[in-house]
Parts: C-alpha cells; structure tokens; sequence
C-alpha cells in the first residue's frame, strides 16, 4: 500500500552539513505528519556513532577503519570549507546565532517525532564496527532489503 | 493528488558537474512536460547566487562566509579533476564544441520552460545571504516544508 | 502506468563506496523481483569502463579527460579515507574476510539479475569517450529524457 506521506533517507555522508540537510528534511517531514525513516550506511553511520574512544578487541584493519573514522555527531565536519575547523565553527556559530538547533538536538527532536533510524549492517561489519559503538537511539540494524520495503511505501525518497 | 509527471531537484551542492546534471534533469523533465521544481540548498545556493562582489554591512561571520563561498554560475567549479581550473576549462570547450548549452544558458532554459526556483530560506541565513543575493530567476524564498510539499506531489524527487 | 516495484539509479559519482552502494541497493532490488535500472553518468561512467589503455585517435581535450578519468571497476578509490589506496586496501580485504561480493562480481551479478545499464550519451561525449570504451554489460546508450522515462515508471529513484 503506498504512503505518500512516507519518507526515507539513505545518510551515506558523514559530514556535518549533510547531515545537517537530512536531520532538515527528516524533522520537517515528521512534523508535517509523514512517517519518516532514515538509513545510516558507510560514513553516515559516523552520525549516529557513540562518542567514545575506540577500544575493543578487534582485527588490526577493522581497528584502523574505525580509528581513522573516529566518529559521533559533534565531531563531523564539513564537506567543504571546513578548513581546519574554522568554517565549521563559522557554521555552528550562526546556526546558534539564529537559533537553529545543533546536530545533536536535531537528532534527539527526530527521536521524539517518532523518526526510525536503522543501521545498515553490512557497512557495520565493513567498517570494522558492532552495535556496541552506536548510539541507543538507532532503532534496529538491517539490510538493504530493509530499506528497500521501506522506500515502496512511499514516494519521497533520498540518498544524501 | 499525486501527479507522476512531476519531478523536484535539490540542489545542495555548488559544483559546475553536479549543477549541469541537475539542469540537464530538469531541462529535459521540463520538455517532456513535467512539472519541475528546483530547491536550491547550502552550497548549492551558489548556482543561482548574484555574480557580485559580497559589499553590504554584515556580521563578521557571515561576511567570512559569503567570502569563502563566493558563488555564481560562472565561477563554480568541478568536483573532482579541477586541476586549478584546466579541468573546468576543458569541460567547457568539450560543451561547446559539441553545442551543449553552458550552466548559464540551461538557467535560462529552465525559466523559458516555467521550471520553479526554490531558495532554502534556513541555508540563506546560516550562509549569511540575503534574499538579495540572488539573481532575480528565482520564483519563491521558502524551506523545507514546501519542498516537501511539492516533493509529495511526484515520485522523481533527487538530492543532487 | 506505475510499478512500485520499480528501481532507478543514477550512478553519478565514480567512487568505489558509492559504487557499492549503488550495487549493494540495485542488486538487493532486482532478488526482491523489482525492476532496476542503473543510468551512468559524468564521473560515474568509470564504473562501467573497460579496464584498458586510453588509445585511439581523439581530439587533445577530450584524450586529456580520458587519460584524467581512467576508469574500470578494479581502479576506483574510495571517496574518503583513501590515503592513496591504504583505506582502499583495508576495505576490499574486510569485504572478502566477510565473504561480500567485490564491485565486479556485484557488477555480474546485477547482469545475471536483469538489471539494465544505461550509459549517458551527454557525458559521454563531454568525457571524451565512446561507446567502444564500455563494457558489454552495457544494455544502451541514451540520455536524460530516457532515464527519466524509467524513473517515472517507479517510485525509487536515486541519484548517488
């Protein structure tokens, strides 16, 4: 049965301002009544990492994906202009200035609007991460086909 | 009421390659008689940017910002294989030699065939625009809810 | 007349992780007995390049983008964290410890599947390439107004 009220947003990117972008979409549609699902894959899964150090026994490679990955909403940075922080900082300071929420709020508001966010458990393994490292808000760790039955139900769907 | 002949486009990045897959999307849709709307988003802003140089009284932030991404159709670039301009140059005069339409006279294509330009009033802000800022083809300053709103009404919707 | 169970992709970028992305979703699709169609475009046109020198008489501009955009599956990089092919080497090596196909066996696999390759003309012609430079998995050669004929049949549809 198709939705049109139904959304879902494949976050493959783990830089701020796209996430910034998909938390945008996500909110607004949610609060517009639409259900709304997103998809964390590859780096996006750098989003909703837990922010800690990267401890744990594991294989030398995966140990070096997650290092180099390090990740956890208030570390992103941004896809371009970031310059060594200082655009970033640029960013954040308006967005306080103007009083628009944070990553982080962003994603605690989504939470409360009822937005499901699922894992991509192929690029958890990929990435040399378990379900230990992500935060308690991620719903369910799923596939492809997952995401896939999820978008049939509606007609807005995005690949950030 | 879903109408499948129509299409939106958000334009969040500010790339020559990424801004011309977009227009030759929407040109093409347009042609074919669907109805196009373009939301034009963070980075992506810089498309359809004023080709000026960034005077007015603003906060320093802001002013830092609108420096860093100084934009317009003619000075964006590509994302990858720029090369300090040689790669947007020979891109150009491929198009040319094979009578493709440049960026800018695809924006116009666009408005001759009644595709609607959207501007994210947020991105506007966080950039440190102003309405402005912005060459005159845009139809409407608005955020994300009418672009979900027009995004419900067809089910090709892309973030470019 | 919409079928739901109707996938596009353009494939735009040419990154090994979007690339596997791309055939991780078509792939999933196509066994899920959906309709696929996966339109390469611009950068993403090295996916589905033949692995082997750039020769044969061509225009100087157009033999320079080839030589700078030297595709095939086997050469893509990751889009970060490539660290000139160590990030690269760490993935493929996880990708056979987990036993998941590697992009050329996912790119037969698609082909077993029925899910059908467009290559796109325009870029095509503006990379400097031609249709000899393609892989034989390729189902046409075509441009935007196609592909958007696929998308409107569907209600998937994704630009990476």
């Amino acid at each position: 049965m198709e939705n049109k009220d139904s959304v879902t947003v494949v976050v493959f990117s783990g830089e701020l301002d796209k996430a910034l972008a998909a938390f945008n979409i996500a909110n607004t549609a949610a609060s517009m009544g639409m259900k709304v699902s997103m998809f964390f894959t590859f780096w996006g899964l750098s989003v909703i990492e837990r922010n800690k150090s990267g401890k744990g026994k594991k294989d030398t490679l995966q140990w070096m994906m997650s290092k180099m990955n390090r990740g956890g909403a208030p570390k992103l940075k941004l896809s371009k202009m970031n310059m060594m922080g200082m655009g970033k900082r640029s960013m954040k300071s308006l967005m306080k200035k103007y009083k628009m929420p944070s990553l982080e709020e962003m994603i605690s508001l989504a939470k409360e609007q009822g937005v499901e966010f699922v894992a991509c458990t192929t690029s958890i393994a990929l990435m040399g991460l378990d379900e230990s490292d992500f935060i308690d808000e991620v719903d369910r760790f799923a596939g492809a086909s997952t995401y896939l039955g999820l978008a049939s139900e509606g007609n807005i769907n995005l690949f950030i």
